[in-house]
């Protein structure tokens, strides 16, 4: 092939399902030519590959059990990076070709994977190709449509998929040593600490609320500051109670994102409110007490200026711990390369979320620039990316399962 | 016509442009339908009728100089309330139906204007009809189309107006003893004092700024709290230094009506938010005092959190005080009927604003239901009604020219 892992990154991001920018959904034309790019880079490592019941590309090395597993995504959200999910999958195939060309052979079989559906995009449901290795995969999901009408499973099947198959596919616990994930950070704290790679701690868990604060609408003009029940000013006292609270504990992040007034003119008191509360974690018990600080403070607010509020809990998440012997090998390996090794959590979710469910996890972080990602703008430098592929061959030379 | 004063204004209220509710435009065909009918109601209190100019309806009583003027207007806001306007107009035509048949005659000249254009809301321009009796109509105006590309002048024609005609029939300021105007109060002041009326100090003067500010997007997952630039959390602050700064004086508010947030995803910390501030007071300086504390508190906690503030003046307009002889006697007929004077700014605008250009006003708020206005739920009790003409009777008997 004769590629740098930089010029395999650019060509593999031309690979989009619309004319302008790169969007690649699920078993999408544009996912099938990624399919068909990323089987070529792992024949050209060596591998043996094949695309597995739910669409991933598998490419093996190695005694067939037990195996290491190693990957990330090749789908990508709308608009979309071209680092995000597919640097994982190129660095691997890379780190697995330059192990080859030195002769190297490794005392433990290796799989990479390229999942297709870790954004979540194309139908309601996300994860369905880890979660098919892992054994998690609802047979729901494949009754989902898109916004065409077009079943997954249908999709599934025209994509060369065998969505029968896919219970079956799920990996025993026995064979699997861990799974290993490099991904950009999709934060600025690499940059701001001026590291190349950092090691994952975490997925973060993560909880989200949304809050309904109800007080009476009014004529900006004719109703005295003393007799409002302004819904607006006491959103604005919860939004800062959620961020003093958010900086309470390290690694915690509580954020409102969305906030809407209504009736939302210059000249009318506000009379309701709705607004987002997300908060994340590494660490479960950290986020479920921030939660509740939160409902605390807001029934504080809420009584004290005789408005109501209401608080419904959305989407949670449990936090995804890295396994502590995986992050002190992945550690071990950026230590070798002369680099101080940092741990952090990710704020973002993984594939390695589901695989946690069949092995022990552990991801690598690479710089991203200005901490940005889901844009044309994101950005790695090649000097990162190279310090990413020599940390993994490190770890795979190092690796001992626990 | 053997109606009382509630029955007039259910069967004004009936007027419509629409088949829903009550919405009645300047030069509608509701409008030439209420012109018709309050032309009955003042022809049976034996006022001498015509339509000027600019399609209002005067109703003249008595000696033809010096005049005290009455009246409001009865055009009305899309989906309305029946008492904003029509029961000002309603009211006077009433005190002087009562003060004809009880033989009395007044040692001035009397005239009740029903105005035609108060709300504003065909044309981008309101104040209409006021302002061509006060002199400062802007010729301007009648070329202003409405949403069908009519021309206000155009309208004004076919209505059986006189365009060329405007500028000649503004009042001499010599031949005007004053303007006085019944309104329901628009606001909840009278009924949590448990007043039937109220006796207006001035109509507020008016601000309104919008803000912009700008910190940084990012994922609400991956970047830190002390890595965060959140407009959201800033404008939070801004929010309720305004409400504070709004309680820091009698009679002054300060509203955050609307605010938009940017990116505005659960998932987004937000980088930009845009907001609104309308500043009111009775007194000019009370309003251009808090409008700059406003803007002093905005750059310190901009400064503070490193993020950027833009706050641009739009609207502005100067209070309107309401002289203070006529205060005296209309408090003075209000305290003849056994309820004490409260005094009372108007937070909202009037027809008695333009009337200030001419000559002294004078304005007497009638309680309404929840202090709610343009609403089809705008209500006014019986009582209230009764108490608002027998104040106006009173007034008239004892008015005298300063």
């Amino acid at each position: 092939m004769g590629q740098t892992l930089m010029q395999r990154l650019a060509a593999l991001g031309k690979l989009s399902d619309s004319p302008d920018g790169l969007t690649r959904l699920f078993l999408s034309p544009a996912h099938a030519q990624a399919t068909a790019m990323v089987t070529e880079w792992m024949e050209d490592a060596g591998l043996s590959v094949h695309m597995d019941a739910v669409g991933n590309v598998v490419g093996r090395s190695g005694v067939p059990r037990p195996v290491l597993l190693l990957g990330s995504h090749i789908d990508t959200v709308r608009d979309a990076g071209m680092y995000d999910g597919n640097f994982g999958v190129a660095a691997a195939v890379e780190a697995m070709r330059r192990l080859r060309a030195a002769g190297e052979t490794l005392p433990f079989g290796v799989e990479v994977i390229a999942f297709g559906d870790e954004e979540g995009v194309r139908f309601a449901h996300t994860l369905s190709g880890s979660k098919a290795v892992a054994g998690i995969f609802e047979a729901a999901a494949l009754e989902s449509v898109d916004a065409n009408g077009m079943r997954m499973g249908d999709a599934l099947a025209a994509f060369g998929g065998n969505p029968a198959g896919i219970a079956a596919m799920a990996r025993q616990k026995q064979d699997v040593l861990g799974y290993v994930e490099l991904h950009i950070e999709q934060g600025p704290v690499l940059e701001a600490r001026n590291l190349g790679v950092g090691v994952v701690t975490a997925i973060n868990g993560a909880s989200r609320f949304s809050v309904t604060i109800t007080g009476s609408a009014g004529h900006a003009g004719t109703v005295p500051m003393g007799m409002r029940l302004d819904a607006l000013s006491a959103a604005s006292e919860m939004v800062l109670a959620v961020e003093t609270i958010g900086c309470s504990a390290p690694g915690l992040v509580a954020t409102v994102g969305s906030l809407n007034v209504h009736p939302g003119a210059p000249n009318s008191v506000p009379g309701r409110v709705v607004f987002s509360v997300d908060v994340r974690a590494p660490e479960d018990f950290i986020r479920h007490e921030a939660a509740a600080k939160i409902r605390r403070a807001f029934e504080e607010i809420a009584a004290r200026r005789k408005i109501s509020m209401m608080m419904q809990q959305g989407h949670d998440a449990p936090a995804t711990p890295c396994a502590p012997w995986l992050q002190t090998q992945l550690a071990a390996a950026v230590e070798a390369q002369g680099v101080s090794a940092l741990y952090l959590p990710s704020g973002a979710g993984h594939d390695a979320m589901a695989m946690a469910a069949l092995c022990p996890v552990g991801m690598l972080f690479v710089r991203c620039e200005g901490g940005i990602s889901h844009t044309p703008e994101e950005n790695i430098s090649e000097a990162d990316a190279e310090l990413a592929v020599d940390v993994l061959i490190e770890f795979l030379r190092k690796f001992k399962a626990e």
